[in-house]
């Protein structure tokens, strides 16, 4: 059977209260599908993506060469089944990829939000979904999953909509955002805001795409090394020099240079460097127990069965993160709970690139 | 007794011939010392300083607050004792305090550098101290020692010039800078780079000091997440937000952003971007090898007693690169040296502020 693609953009005129006090009126989601509905509407998998993901986490759009973000997990006869599963992905609201975010057009004035968009955070974005899943008589899923933000949403899922998801599946994630990653955003952010060609927001989004902004660029690059761990970095790079004859050249590179320059630019050209700062502020903010006395009342909420892994040498979001989450259930003397670690020397990314690692443990969730 | 802190600078006019086969001439180095030198000239004991440190590695200046960087260190009584020892710290070439670097005056010419600087390594610095020694007529010391870049140094003496110092002592360093180093100064290089204000190094030195460089604030942002561990950050930040209030503000603050953006842009008043390139780039070619057949080669030649201190939690020079050191030295059927990790959650910057985990060790190392 075929995959089944489909990408839709839904619009949505009642307002969104969001976390903040604020309102977004109106907005728009674009998601994707893939598979097919049964009549029952009983085979419903929700996909949330990561902090520069979009709903286009698989297939290949027709002229193009790269598949979407999690392709190896989601098809017929893969992880996540298309031959049994429906399965949505939706672009979370501030991205800027279809969803409502701050490069959108503020209505009813014909100029982009910018700086007057609302901030957002990880339940604002759930809380939009399911208000997308309502419209599409979608009241009960049988799994969600995610990873690092992905993983944020799986989890705010299971707590503020307990009766939504029977499976939550949290990957390379936490229940709240550490110092560690905030750091690495705070780098970004930074580099962002100080590029002259960003202007306070006020850059020419057409220029931005041809030329890159080099101050995100910078700050991706920062990114890139928190995506990856010491064992990974040296095994893909070691100390290889792009032209040995440059050694002595102050501006000589090493293979990790030129990774992080070509990564780095490259993604000038396709994410909006405003998303990027209210991506990562939703990430900063991120915590489950916010809301709560604390993180053991907000998991008390949880009825889904819930899925916890980490890996092993994930720098951004320790195993450690994940584990105190399955020790709270555990304390909490739940017992739909289970949480693997990953052994893998990848680091963060390992969620999206060493698939062979935990795609048969989500099929055994998934059909279990 | 007093610290007896006197600052000098030596005019060299001969040649230095460099590893890239480039020469720079005429050249001065800025020193230091600590301690009177005994009449045998036996009492001599060499602190090496890390990137962005200077000569100024203990007392306070008159008119000043802050005492130099290993002050806690280097004194009367203290672990490397003043009343016993003579103490010199040189600042290194490539440097920005005294010593001739990228923003020094161009002979004949009465421009700095700037690009035209010869790419330094850390071979060359030691080379450059070696000379400045024989012109103060010491010819041989009782110890070596530094941390992180300053143990690249006190290596490089042990191995390039093996009958030099009694003793080498190296913390927080490595054999050879691995990828996850050269990433972070790739941000730093990156950032500082692209600042438009940096204007391909014809920046005005007297404008950066001012106002700052916001390029070079974000790099150092990046380098001071690698100085850091998690745990530490977990310690010093946690989740602390500066203003409660202030959560839902797209700039709001979490304590460990001010720490950054604090840091960042004060370290912009007091560094040279020149100088940060240049020294940057020779610690990502820094590699003990280099000119040997192979590491074991290169230790084979070392003759001191040699002292290897990791810390536990260093993310920038992980405790297994000394390890590999120490099991080098094992391989090679050496004796003179041993291998100490010290417990510590605190990252690399442990070597800078918990001495009193290795101080001890020390004070045994210099007394045995």
């Amino acid at each position: 059977m075929s995959l089944n693609l489909q990408t839709h953009t839904e619009h949505f005129t009642n307002p969104l209260y969001l976390e903040s006090g604020r309102i977004l009126e109106p907005y728009d989601i674009t998601y994707e599908t893939y598979g097919t509905l049964n009549e029952e509407k009983t085979n419903v998998i929700v996909v949330c993506h990561a902090l520069t993901g979009s709903h286009h986490a698989a297939g290949i759009y027709e002229g193009e060469s790269k598949a979407g973000w999690w392709d190896g997990l989601i098809g017929p006869d893969k992880a996540i089944d298309t031959n049994k599963y429906f399965v949505i992905c939706s672009n979370v609201i501030g991205s800027c990829f279809g969803s409502t975010g701050p490069i959108s057009t503020q209505h009813p004035h014909h100029e982009p939000y910018r700086y007057k968009f609302p901030v957002i955070s990880v339940k604002d974005m759930v809380k939009a979904q399911r208000i997308l899943f309502d419209r599409l008589d979608i009241h009960r899923v049988e799994a969600i999953i995610g990873g690092s933000m992905g993983g944020m949403q799986a989890l705010q899922f299971a707590i503020h909509y307990p009766n939504f998801a029977n499976k939550v599946i949290a990957l390379a994630t936490t229940h709240a955002t550490q110092p560690w990653a905030i750091a690495f955003n705070k780098v970004a952010q930074e580099a962002i805001l100080k590029d002259p060609e960003f202007q306070q927001g006020y850059y020419d989004p057409e220029v931005i795409k041809e030329q890159g902004l080099s101050g995100m660029a910078v700050g991706r690059m920062a990114g890139h090394i928190s995506f990856l761990s010491h064992e990974s970095m040296n095994k893909k790079f070691g100390r290889d020099y792009k032209r040995t004859d440059g050694l002595y050249e102050l501006f000589g590179k090493f293979q990790v240079e030129s990774y992080l320059e070509y990564n780095g630019y490259n993604f000038t050209k396709w994410f909006d460097p405003l998303s990027y700062l209210y991506i990562t502020k939703a990430i900063n903010i991120y915590d489950l127990s916010r809301g709560f006395d604390s993180l053991s009342d907000a998991l008390d909420k949880v009825s889904a069965d819930l899925h916890l892994i980490s890996f092993k040498n994930d720098l951004l979001f320790r195993d450690f993160e994940m584990k105190e989450i399955a020790d709270e259930m555990t304390k909490l003397g739940k017992k739909n709970f289970d949480y693997f670690c990953v052994e893998s020397d990848y680091g963060h990314d390992a969620f999206l690139v060493e698939l062979e690692k935990f795609d048969r443990y989500i099929t055994e969730v998934l059909d279990g």
